[in-house]
């Protein structure tokens, strides 16, 4: 769905809460060197060789032979710190590399929420916010967190695109319970029956960490320069917030 | 986006609420003897030397030289009875075309929902709500009618799509005022700006008719045998009710 929006010259949020994003963000602030996305198993294995570890997931399991997959416990300070990893997931790591024609990439997810959109804010320039969904279908999870943004950037942002307006609503009805209300969903659902539900409590925590990963020539790093990124001079005032809930 | 869903076997429901599919529910109520979908403005010249009526809309106006395009009060009995009209618009009827691979292709809107409804519960086989958006982004008018199916529907279906749950809840908050909700859509103030509001209101309306379009050989035709429809021993229990608000 990915090539319906227009990603030239904006930002490209992407958006995969069960579990790709949130474990980015996770590992860039965990102080993985880089994590690089490919998006197949064969991209993934070419690595093998370097001095990296390979991770690599298909329909929620680790890949067999691989390091590891995409839940956000295989990416805590004591596994990545310093390493550089090569992770291709079933949904998030595809829409990376899908928006290779924004301006720029960041990764989004509840754990740096607040961050994101402070960044987003004092960027002022039109963004899409990618949602990687399931096997290019819909997914609550990550329309929720589209409206949790929309939500924070409603008074500097104007906003007409109706998945941005639907999101919203969902979000401001889902928010005093996120885990309750995706109870219905069905991701979870297919988390639950791989019993990784323990990541799906982690990856709602919201402003867990303050990093934002940011895709620099093919490679995920820390955002740092975040104060000096507002450029008065540059700022585009007509902005549209655009999502992807479908 | 609707190659995304498997139609194969499964009764897809075109959706288009402003105002394709409302205006064919309408036209086909009122006697027209058949709609026939076309893709492009060009299919629809093609039928000039036969004896039918060439609608033909591009964002939203009519196409010049054409009898009409898709505005609900181009298909009044007066206009429509015993006609058969040559039909191609922005995103409906595309949608029609993309659907051919379904069992059955029907034709839904707010102005035939419960005889629509009706009918699905009689027929109990799969059923995918084939939003057809605008220009392929999500529309928040389709997403509240496949709500407003999915409510009637919730308890002869078993739904496990993300789309359908947030469809469903998106169209509980809208319910008590469509018109007022549907006041923040996109679409909504693309038509505003051509001054067809009344067509809008007009597409809102519910269940003033109970005709349901049919797809059989290419047009569209009035659905007769909705009673006799039901067979008992076809039913197939395992039943999913996707939606595209994507």
């Amino acid at each position: 769905m990915l090539p319906l929006h227009e990603l030239e010259g904006k930002i490209a949020v992407i958006i995969d809460i069960f579990r790709a994003s949130s474990s980015i963000c996770y590992g860039i602030h965990n102080k993985a060197k880089a994590i690089i996305p490919v998006s197949t198993i064969e991209e993934c294995l070419s690595h093998k060789n370097e001095d990296c570890l390979l991770a690599a997931e298909r329909d929620g399991c680790v890949v067999d032979g691989f390091d590891f997959g995409n839940s956000p416990f295989s990416y805590t300070t004591e596994k990545v710190q310093g390493k550089t990893i090569v992770l291709t997931t079933t949904n998030g790591t595809r829409s990376i590399r899908l928006s290779l024609s924004a301006k720029e990439v960041v990764v989004g997810s509840f754990l740096n929420l607040t961050a994101l959109c402070k960044w987003l804010a004092m960027r002022r320039e039109s963004v899409v916010l990618v949602c990687a969904g399931w096997k290019d279908n819909f997914c609550l999870e990550d329309a929720l967190f589209a409206g949790a943004v929309v939500e924070k950037l409603q008074n500097d942002f104007e906003i007409h695109d109706d998945g941005a307006t639907a999101s919203l609503d969902l979000y401001q009805l889902a928010k005093n319970d996120l885990s309750g209300y995706l109870e219905k969903s069905s991701h979870r659902e297919r988390l639950r029956k791989l019993h990784i539900e323990k990541d799906v409590d982690f990856c709602l925590q919201l402003d867990l960490i303050d990093t934002i990963p940011v895709l620099k020539d093919g490679k995920l790093i820390k955002l740092k320069e975040v104060n000096s990124s507002l450029n008065g001079s540059e700022i585009d005032l007509s902005i549209d917030l655009e999502s992807e809930p479908g």
